[in-house]
């Protein structure tokens, strides 16, 4: 079987936006509140920060929890990785997630500057240089058989996208509206030339969008 | 985490049909068609027949594609393991999936008849007699840590949903009418009093009603 590229479990607000401008340490996705945005997902039995054993198991769950299945690598954009710009004055960001990332696979990072590859738990962080496709090959080797999930930002899947490397993408639009901010899309249709598409109103008020190829 | 006992993919008609009552060699499930109730799974990418690398990636194959998430056993009716009924006459049949049935874990089959067990490629069918709670125990046993699944028919589900032993059930609702024929239900609200649902309604004309535990 192939190896496909996928974003999985990417919330959007209804236009569309992805994250705020204005990224800091303090504010991960600038002006928009990820705990807004991403709150269809927080209830669900397979939420990854749930220490409990309760949790819904409806239709929201099915999506997070398929954020695991046969995925191998995952690529990710600098901006998801971290705040620090330009280069590395030294080592010590090791992204946002603590000693435990959940990924869980080796990651790779999108920058223009060199930093040595570290492990944390399971998860191991490459930084890599490069044009789209030759980033993928690097991650479909490391992912030995199994898919890679491209993990955002925006930027990072729009680069894919128009590099038409991306196979499957679930987009969660959440019924938020930013007004400003980085913005996957224009509409939703927009990737209709190029993809099937199944749209899933969920009870909980998110809409799910799952693309394929065509 | 809990071993949940969970249905997955269990089809029934808008009538509440799982089966015809009628079952032969020849004819699996009677006068109903399996064709025709399994024709929504049929077109998606991780349906177990398919061979090439086609096939949908929306809702339904979302649905599919969970069959095997996290199972380590299952547990179904002799009369979904096949057609023969009372003792065993002897041990030559080994179910309708050939060489490579598509469960890849021990089978628990529901038999107030006694047999060996025996081994296609990596299943291993067992044949049990007992109470639900104590098949159940077994098969969560050899699940090594892992969740149940609860294979059917319709009397096996309704057995293990009579015992209170039933975590999640997806029951996909196909957009057919049989009149008469095994019934899992008079409707699908009759599950209420203990769980909650989402509906979900798929482009494909099949809706996908997922319940767990209040």
């Amino acid at each position: 079987m192939p190896q496909l590229l996928k974003v999985q479990n990417f919330t959007v607000s209804m236009d569309g936006v992805g994250a705020g401008e204005d990224q800091t340490l303090e504010r991960p996705f600038g002006h928009v509140d990820p705990g807004q945005l991403m709150s269809w997902a927080f209830p669900t039995a397979s939420w990854p920060g749930r220490r409990d054993s309760g949790g819904t198991r409806g239709l929201d769950d099915c999506m997070v929890r398929a954020f695991h299945h046969n995925i191998g690598a995952e690529i990710m954009g600098r901006n998801k990785f971290g705040p620090v710009r330009g280069p590395w004055e030294d080592d010590d960001w090791r992204g946002w997630w603590g000693d435990e990332p959940p990924f869980h696979t080796p990651v790779f990072v999108l920058t223009h500057y060199p930093r040595p590859s570290f492990s944390l738990s399971d998860t191991t962080f490459h930084f890599v240089d490069g044009e789209p496709a030759d980033v993928l090959a690097r991650a479909r080797e490391a992912a030995d058989g199994k898919d890679v999930r491209l993990g955002g930002g925006v930027s990072t899947i729009r680069q894919f996208l128009d590099a038409d490397l991306v196979d499957t993408l679930h987009v969660a639009v959440s019924p938020v509206t930013y007004g400003s901010g980085l913005r996957l899309w224009d509409s939703p249709d927009e990737l209709l030339d190029r993809f099937h598409r199944d749209v899933v109103p969920s009870p909980s008020g998110v809409t799910h969008h799952l693309y394929w190829r065509r």
